[in-house]
């Protein structure tokens, strides 16, 4: 783990008061690792703005399991892109809608794009990707 | 499943070729399953927007498994929201960081309060909230 | 303007000087406004999620000058939303397509809501609004 | 104004009818024309994406009008990129605080370049980027 340091914030009163207020609302009890949070959150966003970056994402989708073909071509667009998934859950919403979730990692460009893959398969209903970090250099 | 019906939408022929490129670059093989994403993905949205509706999401964490009781903090808060976490996948990134993705189901505002605080955990690098849908009337 | 006050944030080295390169490129001088951005961010961002807050925002309008009444329907909907439109701005981008903003003020739901109008007018070819602050409380 | 053409999409009786009732909360009166928003909306999104690409943008800024030499490096940074900003107008919000919106056009990386530096100077409690467009190829 990288060492501590302890560095001095100017802020306004009434601005730290607001900030405070929020973060305990957000479940925060220590204002470091409030900011921190936004901080590594930044550095996250930039790691993906970089061309060939490796990062981490995750991918949620719901959909229609009788949609006639759908696993199958789910399984195939993953093969295609060997290597990217790491790890999918699976769970069932009701009779007919399921909710899945993949965690991929692997260059940033070839993430989204078999992200974007998976959300346009027909019969997908909904999906998303998150963009997240393989959390080295985060600590 | 509810059933189909076909209507006609006017466009100008340029932005129709263009719009085309798009959605094949995303993977998109049929035109019409391009623009009922774009529907389904606004009606999700206004579904968070309402108070008191039922809604699925997925929380994505990386973090530093050796953070002193991380572990336990992160089961605690979900035993305090019993009943909103369906599931959840753990991955090991490295020898020091795992990825984890809960799948929470709930009331909207019951399901932001659960993974703002799980975000918040003292330990926790990088914690992004997807929105989604039980995926019911989307069809 | 409010007093200030000086606190202390412990943090990682490394996580601190990746931040450090970070603002640099974004053009900061100091990593105070940094921090202190990234905090006034969030709060502007809990101000909109609250209701009756009174807010500012900005509608960016991009459209075509040839299409009929489309000028006339712009104009409607500010005087039916009268009171909101603090200023707007027109610019020729060339001889087809204008770029308009408009400075909007009063209560977040309604202030959301004319936006909406606006970028739902026929001819509009982009719309995107702006969620800010009247400043008060974070200096 | 390019020639229009109509195509005809299929899809489920009550996603229409979520959409239609979504669309006129808005503001609509006419489905295709929301539909064209939405194929527009990811038109722009992909614009900026690219590299080189000429666009358009604004930025939102609210300040406290009374900060030391803010407006002198405002204007100081604006000169520093000629020929970027198009315009821009100042409305006073009250005693201290100011809204100022620049509207921008150039080459993407530079517009967000810019609107970066503007963003973190000292005293601007709130900034944002609007990417929008030229509107060239989007009738």
């Amino acid at each position: 783990m990288s060492q501590m340091e302890r560095y001095t914030v100017t802020i306004q009163k009434d601005l730290l008061r607001r900030f405070d207020t929020l973060i305990a609302a957000r479940g925060y009890t220590n204002r470091s690792e409030a900011i921190r949070d936004l901080i590594r959150d930044s550095l996250v966003t930039e790691e993906w703005a970089r061309k060939g970056e490796k990062v981490a994402a995750t991918v949620t989708l719901v959909y229609d399991h009788h949609t006639p073909d759908l696993g199958d071509r789910l399984t195939d667009v993953q093969h295609h892109h060997a290597g990217l998934v790491t790890a999918s859950t699976h769970v069932h919403l009701d009779n007919d809608n399921c909710l899945e979730v993949a965690i991929l990692r692997g260059e940033s460009s070839k993430v989204k794009h078999l992200a974007e893959k998976m959300i346009a398969l027909r019969g997908i209903k909904h999906g998303k990707i998150v963009h997240t970090t393989e959390g080295r250099g985060l600590e």
